[in-house]
């Protein structure tokens, strides 16, 4: 069993890193969170509200008396701020993340890390909003989430224990893939969702009639398009780390168009109610097996 | 002002059909309503939640003293319904539909009631939900929410208003627009929405491993493809009846998807944070502008 954390650091206290702050405050499982990042206002508005005790005058002063380091900031700044991190890290001190992406991250650790890659434990919880920034954050976003720890060979079974312990705080459940498992998984269910909802809505930005069109948008719309409120660096950042993957899933989807397209131009009803239907009976069955599971969890199950 | 109807008859009473029914009951805007429709256990269940307050034996029965007729059916069903409808048909009664489309609906409505087309005013409830049936029928379904009347030049301007007025005690806000108009702003904002959840969903369940994306799909996956949920076969027929219009609009987000498709291949990120970010504040302002809308009605306003 895990003793509390005397001490995390977490780079980047926005929405991500601010709840799983929040989450590990109120389940008792830290003593004191330190905060640093690249925004002072960020910061500062996160001690504010309770979510971090302290802000690092320095990433020495943040590392070097942490036994948990959170790295909480848009993939792309994983290698530099690990780069930050490794002249000041302790044996002891474990070092994991919340990138969306695993592959990347995982490169960009071997690279900046050498050989204390063992310390870097890698996880990605699955879960968030479409607000940004330490205010968004929520004490309660990892319930009943799912947190993805893509384990390295290197890492010890303390380590990866210790990163599970601390998300088991925050209610979330654990899964393990590895990194590429996870980055094709994701690219599918959710970074091509983003990049989706995000060019319709700048498909009909740019139209001369935009305004016309966004006056009868209604919840559909509103629904369908919810993940391009989220943040454009991050998911820029998640786009370019696991593009590859994401091009298969882009080129896939694209076919399936090109195949109702020829429904559309064929006035092919049965061909176009065939796939209506696929969708609506996996999305159904989808919904249902979570549903069960949900109802099952409340009632103490697992 | 409009004197409240003594009898309205709907076909179809699923939704849409039941949504209308029990907005204008509780408003006190009509003494009796009909229903008729294709499936008559569909019916009883509307009779038993107090839906309709009687199930007519015949279009005969339900046409003959009605005030207004109501089309509340998939809307490659609405001529056949007009043909069975125009013999019984008086002068004094007014006959409207809620239809997604409008173009084939008014060219549907023209061949089946001939020189009694003056009576049809076509209109359209922008409000859904991604249930079926009367179970999910709501009374408060079409409260501040948008009603398109897409008026013949054959219609008179008290049946526009008495159409409008039904509307209005169901909490509807009138707008009016022309039928090609109409649908190729819903084509843009509603009907390919619609064809991409459905097509990502498919594409999702065909893959060999779709049970373990099922399994990581997250919130972000299930309000992108929330409307996926919805009738295959409304939404075939919808996708048939606007299919000119929706062409045109995949071909303008294919192209998207393909400009981004070339800058993922580029590893270009200023390019692609450029989309993302145009998305994001364009989804931004027309949240705001939603929001301060439903302020100003809260609020009395107009």
């Amino acid at each position: 069993m895990q003793t509390v954390f005397n001490r995390i650091a977490i780079f980047g206290v926005g929405l991500i890193g601010g709840s799983f702050a929040l989450a590990l405050k109120k389940s008792g499982a830290v003593r004191q969170i330190v905060g640093v990042g690249r925004s002072r206002t960020s910061l500062e508005t996160a001690q504010q509200l309770g979510i971090i005790d302290h802000i690092a005058d320095s990433v020495e002063e943040a590392v070097a008396g942490s036994d948990l380091i959170m790295i909480a900031a848009p993939v792309a700044q994983t290698e530099s701020i690990l780069r930050a991190i490794v002249p000041f890290l302790n044996a002891k001190t474990i070092v994991t993340d919340a990138g969306s992406t695993k592959a990347d991250v995982v490169l960009a650790a071997r690279a900046a890390l050498g050989n204390k890659i063992a310390q870097f434990v890698p996880a990605h919880p699955i879960a968030g909003r479409e607000l940004n920034g330490p205010e968004a954050a929520l004490t309660d976003l990892y319930v009943c989430k799912k947190v993805v720890i893509t384990r390295l060979p290197e890492n010890t079974n303390d380590d990866v224990a210790a990163v599970a312990w601390a998300w088991q705080q925050c209610g979330a459940i654990i899964h393990q893939l590895n990194p590429a498992q996870h980055d094709a998984v994701f690219a599918a269910v959710s970074h091509l969702p983003h990049l989706l909802a995000y060019a319709l809505v700048d498909d009909v930005a740019r139209k001369p009639h935009a305004d016309t069109l966004f006056q009868y948008a209604a919840s559909g719309f509103r629904d369908f398009t919810r993940i391009a409120g989220s943040s454009p660096e991050m998911w820029r950042d998640i786009t370019l780390a696991n593009r590859v993957a994401m091009l298969e899933e882009l080129d896939s989807y694209t076919a399936r168009l090109a195949i109702l397209r020829e429904h559309l131009v064929q006035a092919d009803g049965a061909a176009i109610e065939d796939i209506y239907s696929n969708a609506q009976k996996a999305r159904h069955n989808w919904i249902s097996a979570i549903e069960a599971a949900e109802k099952q969890q409340r009632e103490g199950g697992d």
